[in-house]
Formats: C-alpha cells, structure tokens, sequence
C-alpha cells in the first residue's frame, strides 16, 4: 500500500480506464481495530502488507456504488461492516452499524450526509477533523484540485452543491482523500473552498 | 494517463511493492512535440491515450537507473532520446542530446545536474520554471511531503545535500513531480526547504 499524509493512514488503487484517474481505498491502522474505507479488489503483495498492519476490524461503505470489494475483505479479516444510513436495503449486504448524519463509527471518525450525489445516502467521513474522505461527489481528476461529480450523474444539482458548502465550511480539513482521482495532503479547507467558488 | 495540475501534463506509474511506492512517467504535450520523462512501460490503454494526444518526440532519461521503456518508446513514436551527460557510456543506447547543467532541451524545459545520487550525472529538469521534474534523488514516500534517496544508496551525501540545497533555493517551484512517489502539486518551493531543514 501507498503511505499517506499520516503514518497511520495506507491507500492501495485501480487505475479506472474509462475515467483515466484512479479509484482509491483506505486504511486507518489504530490500535483498537483497523478501519477500511471503500476497500477495492487488493494485490497479494497488498494484502499482506495490510495482515501485518493488523488486517480490520470495520469495512466503512460511503455508497452503494462502492462495495467493491467489502464484502470479501469483510468474511477474509472478520470486519464488520458499516454503510450509509439512506441507502440501507441498497447494499448487497446486511451492516453491523447505518450510519447516519454525526454518527461516529469509531472515536475520532464521524460521518456527514450527502445530498443530491448520484445515490441517496451517500458519506463523507471525517477523521479527527483535519482529514476529510470523500466517496463520489468530491473528487480529484487533476493533481491539486478537487471537481465534483459530472452533472449528469447528479440526482440534485442544488442539494449536492448545498452539502459541497457543508464540507467547505469545516474550518480545520488539511487532507481530503478522495475515493477516486487524487488525494491532497495540504490546503484541503481552501480548496473545498475553491471548489465552491467554482460551482457558484 | 493520470492528468496532473497543468492539462498538458499527465502521467503514468508502475506500483512497486519493494519500496510501496508508484515509479511514475511524465507526458509534456506540446504543440512542437511531445516531451516523455522516464517513461515506464505502458498499458495499451495508456500507450492509445498517449497516440491519441500526438506520441513523443523526446524521451528524456534523468539517470541510468531509469531507462525503463525508453528505448522502446523511442522505436515506437520515432522519438529521440536525451540523457544526461554525466552518464554518457552508461546507457544501453545512443542519446541525440546529451544534456549538462543549464541545458535547455526543448524551449521551457531546463536541465539541473545533481551530484553525490546513486548515478553520477543524474538530472533534475525545470518545466517553465515553476514545475521540478525529480528522478530518484528527491521523492515522495509519503503524501504531501519530500524525502531523499535513503544514505545507503547516495554515492556522496555532502554533494546530494548541496544539490538538494541548489533545487530548494529555486523559488517560483510550486509543483513537484518525482520519479517516484506522490508528486507534489502546490507549495513545492516551502516543502524543498523543508526536506533541507529536516536533513542539514
């Protein structure tokens, strides 16, 4: 896995060819249990890395179009496994935890609700205030800037631009890891702004 | 391909899991010719990508350890290569330019030579003066920050020191590209100081 901003934060990849950028996945390594975020298919060498890391304890789903892998990794390290909250009965699979708008999975990660994204419920997470980590409506094409989710993929142009406001005014986001596209470490809060400015 | 922070630049990696790490490859698209850096060896689906916005005309290799796919893409595109001077004799190919400090290889893109590395005449290159193109010297191991090749492998650490010193008073750099690791997209010139401060 690829070291991130944190020493306990790992991300592992699939290049997506129809978008040219990459899909992404997470892990947080805490000694209470690993979190995985969106786990893509991993690599051998990948998965190894993540059993000496301590394999996971919970599997974090930000939507519906993001199992992915979840469940596999679920059964493979005993993970429970947790989802949004407005998409329950959209997942092919039962959640030990529906996590809705403020729930905290585990201390020091809470969730955020979406609106208006490609699905209902759709998660942002937020780790220990300063990281933010985004599912589908914020993403990364280019290196060092965020976009949103092409309008046609919008089931709300408006209610989705109201929570890009939302996650634009966390004062204190320094990293937004993005699940698809690139992640950035630095200046996380002015370029949610940006972002903003951009779509208004 | 990937697209970095400017549209004319992409990139293409190679996960490697000794170091868990991307080796990446630079794209410069040009209206004169396209410029590769390092070039890696490609997925059909890059190397149509690659077709598509007009092939290479360079291939610049920044150090000996970096011929990769060079030589192919070189056969493939009818694309000449350019190497660095210091390392004349230490390629598997002949080189149309041979590139020394100073050295501009195509109008924008400038050639640094750096001392002390594992090669001895391993490039930088400085893409309009506010994009730094590194090869092995300096890297990114981890998100948002910049690290040197590790002492074992440094020929000569006083020298790399002082060239890294010489990439760290460049004071327009706002992008990063290393070789390998997570490039850099803002800030370039404070995260350089940085690594000097961390290392003297």
């Amino acid at each position: 896995m690829r070291q991130l901003h944190r020493k306990d934060l790992w991300s592992w990849s699939v290049f997506d060819q129809a978008r040219n950028l990459d899909f992404n996945s997470l892990a947080w390594i805490r000694a209470d249990g690993n979190v995985l975020v969106d786990p893509l298919p991993i690599s051998d060498h990948d998965l190894r890395h993540l059993e000496e890391l301590g394999g996971a304890a919970w599997i974090v789903v930000t939507n519906s179009d993001h199992t992915r892998a979840a469940a596999e990794l679920s059964l493979r390290f005993g993970a429970k496994l947790a989802g949004p909250a407005g998409e329950r009965g959209q997942l092919p699979f039962a959640c030990a935890r529906w996590l809705s708008e403020g729930d905290e999975l585990v201390p020091g990660l809470a969730a955020i609700e979406l609106h208006g994204s490609k699905t209902p419920g759709e998660l942002a997470l937020v780790l220990e205030d300063t990281t933010l980590i985004t599912g589908d409506l914020v993403r990364g094409q280019a290196l060092g800037k965020l976009n949103l989710l092409p309008d046609a993929k919008l089931a709300d142009r408006a209610a989705a631009l109201a929570s890009v406001r939302r996650l634009a005014a966390l004062g204190q986001v320094e990293a937004v890891l993005v699940g698809d596209g690139w992640p950035i470490a630095h200046g996380g809060h002015a370029l949610l702004r940006a972002l903003v400015a951009e779509l208004d």
